[in-house]
C-alpha cells in the first residue's frame, strides 16, 4: 500500500478530525476531497451495513446549487428525466450525458424550491459543466457549490438512529424525499437516501465548523445499535448492483448501456443536453451492456485499480469494471460492460493484468 | 501518513510499474488520475533537480485535444490570449478562464497543425468544459483526451540526457516549442517544458503499452548524470514561485490576482469565454493578489492540508496557500493570496489550522 501525500489540492471533509478520532485508515480522493475508505477491518464494517447501521464521511457527494429565476429551467436542460413532476422536497435519481448522450455523471437532483436545485453529484466537474451550458445560454441563474456535506447513516437499524435524533416524522419520509431540520442548532437537510440498498438517510450538513458536532450525535444516538463507522461499501454496492460512475464507465458509456434507459424521457423538451443522441441510440440500440459477473474460485480477490479484459469464443468482448469478495455469496463477483452480444447464463474469461485467466459466469444485476 | 486506496475512479499512467520499481511511496491524485510524490527522500530528490536532472511521471498532465474544421476558432474562444501569432509546433502558457473571469485552469497550449490543438491541463476537467462550449456553439470539432502522457526530464543535466536520447536538434527548441520524435518505435512529441524552472523537457508519449520503455530509456541516457526519479517538486516550485491551480486558487481566483494578467490580452476577439468580465476586473483592479511569505523560525514545516488564515491590523487579510522549507534559503516559505491593501515587505502573521500563530514577512515572487 502506498501512501497519500497532503496537498491543499485535495480538501478535506468536515468530519475529517472525527474520523481520524475514529480510526480511519485510508483514503481515496473524489471530487477533489479526500474521502475515507476504511477502518481496518472490511468485512466487520461490511456486516455492520448489512445487519446493524454504519455512519459513513460522505462530504464528498458535493452539491451544485442552481438558484434564479431559470433555476427549474437549467436543471431539466442539464436532465434528460422529465421533471415536471418533481415537488419541492422531492429528490430524483437523474442521468446527466453531454451532447453525444455519454453520461457525465449520475447525482440526485433535489428540488428545494421552485427556483433552487441541488446536484448530489458523483466524481465529475458537474459545477463547471452547469455554467458554461447556462452562460452560452444567457440564463439567468446563480451556480456554486454551497457549504453542504453530507453524512450518510445506512443500514437496516439507520431508521432507528435518525429517529432518535429527530422525531417520529422521520418515519414518514419517502424514498428519495427530504426534509430541512436542525439538532443542537446544526443546520440540515434530513433525506432518505443513501448509496447502499440497505436503508437508510442522508444528513445534508449545512454548516461545515458543525461536521464534528454532527458526527457525534449520530454516534451518540447510534450507541444503543452498535453503531459504527463505514463508507460506501464496495462489496455491497456490486452485491446491490449500484452504479459508480468513472469507475463503471468510460468516456463513451450511455445510459442505455448501464441500465439507466428507464430515467431517459426520451419526449422531454428538445433543449435538453443530448437528448437527440439519446433518441439515437435507444432507437439503434446499444452496442454493451452491464452484466453481473460471478467468477469460478474461493479466493477472495482485492479490490483492483484497472478493468480487466473480458473475453469469449476467443476474442475480447469486453471489460470487468469492478469486482469484490461476496461475503454473502462467497464468491467474487463483479460487473461487466460488455457486447450486448453477450448473454445472461453464458461462459466468460477474466483476463486479469497480472495475465491470469479466470472462469465466470454471467448473471443478471442486482446480484442479491 | 494514510494509505491510498486502490480503484478503478484512479487511473494508473503508464509509468506506473516503473515508479513503483524505482520505489515510489507515496500518491497523490490529479486528473483521476494516481500522480506519484515521492521515492522517500525529498531533499535528495531537491537537490537532484537544483543540480542533476530528475525524471518525473506526469502522465497527470492529460492532454485535451481538439480536431477540426473549427479547431483553431475554439482553442482561441477558449483562451483569453491572443494566438493569432502561434506558430506550429509552438506552446504558449494560457489562463483558461469561465464566463465570469474565474481562472478555471492553467495549461500549456500546444498547436500541433492548424487544425490540432493540445491542452495540456493541471487539475481540472478541461475535457467536459471545452465539449460543452463547442456543442453550444455548433462549432465543427471533435474533442477527446488522447493516449498521450508526459514523462518531464528536468534539472541544469536534463539538456544533455535529453541530448543522448534524440540528437543534437534538442538544443535547438526554444522554450514552449515541441517537435515530433522516435525513439526505438515509441512515437512521441518532445517539448522544452516541464513544471520547474531548473530548464529541461516533456516527452510526450504517445503509445501507453511503452511507458516503462521509454522510463528505462531515459534512465539509462541519464546514468551517466546520476540521473533519479522525482515529481514536480513542491519546495522548487515555491521558491521559483510556479502557481499550482487549484491549490494556490480558489472559486473566485482571476489571473490578475495571481500574476497571470500578462497572459490575458484585452483586445482578443469579443467572443472569448470570459473576456468581457476580464477586461471589468482590469479595469477595477483585483481585490486581491498573490505575494512571497517568509516565515519566522528554524523548524522545517510539512505540506499543509489546508489554508492558513493571514492576519494583519488584527483582522483577516487573506490566505496563506501553499508553505514548504527552502532547502537553499533556509527557511519557510509560501504563497499569500492576499488583499491589495497588504504590500511587498510588510509584517503579516500565519494563523495555522492547530491554532499557532507564526509571524512572516511579504515579499516578491519568485523567491529565487
Amino acid at each position: 500500500m502506498f501512501e497519500i501525500s497532503p496537498t491543499t489540492r485535495l480538501r478535506r471533509s468536515p468530519y475529517f478530525e472525527a474520523t481520524v478520532a475514529d480510526g480511519v485508515k485510508g483514503f481515496s480522493s473524489y471530487n477533489q476531497m479526500l474521502m475515507p475508505t476504511g477502518y481496518g477491518n472490511p468485512e466487520i464494517e461490511y456486516w455492520r451495513l448489512i445487519n446493524g447501521v454504519s455512519q459513513w464521511d460522505v462530504a464528498i457527494e458535493r452539491q451544485v446549487e442552481i438558484t434564479g429565476p431559470d433555476a427549474g429551467r437549467l436543471a431539466q436542460i442539464l436532465t434528460p428525466r422529465d421533471l415536471s413532476t418533481c415537488l419541492v422536497n422531492q429528490g430524483k435519481y437523474v442521468a446527466l450525458c453531454n451532447h453525444s448522450g455519454t453520461i457525465i455523471n449520475d447525482p440526485i437532483l433535489l428540488k428545494l424550491a421552485d427556483d433552487r436545485f441541488w446536484f448530489s453529484i458523483a466524481d465529475s466537474n458537474i459545477l463547471f459543466w452547469a455554467r458554461a451550458v447556462a452562460a452560452e445560454r444567457n440564463l439567468d441563474v446563480d451556480i456554486i457549490e454551497p457549504d453542504v456535506s453530507p453524512l450518510a447513516v445506512q443500514g437496516p437499524k439507520a431508521e432507528a438512529v435518525v429517529t432518535a435524533i429527530f422525531g417520529n416524522w422521520i418515519r414518514d419520509l419517502k424514498f428519495f424525499w427530504f426534509r430541512e431540520a436542525e439538532i443542537e442548532g446544526i443546520p440540515l437537510m434530513v433525506a432518505k437516501s443513501g448509496w447502499s440498498r440497505q436503508g437508510g438517510y442522508e444528513l445534508y450538513l449545512m454548516d461545515e465548523t458543525r461536521g464534528v458536532d454532527l458526527w457525534n450525535i449520530v454516534r451518540e444516538a447510534g450507541r444503543p445499535h452498535d453503531i459504527g463507522p463505514g463508507n460506501p461499501n464496495m462489496c455491497e454496492r456490486i452485491e446491490s448492483g449500484l452504479l459508480s460512475w468513472g469507475a463503471d464507465t468510460d468516456d463513451e458509456c450511455n445510459p442505455f448501456e448501464i441500465g439507466l434507459g428507464k430515467y431517459i424521457d426520451q419526449d422531454v423538451d428538445d433543449d435538453v443536453v443530448g437528448i437527440e443522441a439519446l433518441r439515437n441510440i435507444a432507437a439503434q440500440g446499444p452496442k454493451r451492456h452491464q452484466l453481473g459477473l460471478k467468477l469460478e474460485g474461493a479466493t477472495p480477490m482485492s479490490p483492483h485499480a484497472v478493468w480487466f479484459d473480458v473475453y469469449a469464443h476467443g476474442r475480447k468482448v469486453g471489460d470487468m469494471t469492478n469486482g469484490v469478495w461476496s461475503y454473502r455469496m462467497k464468491q467474487n463477483i463483479g460487473f461487466g460492460l460488455v457486447s450486448t452480444d453477450i448473454e445472461i447464463g453464458q461462459n466468460v474469461e477474466i483476463h486479469k493484468e497480472d495475465g491470469q485467466v479466470i472462469s465466470a459466469l454471467t448473471c443478471a444485476l442486482p446480484f442479491i
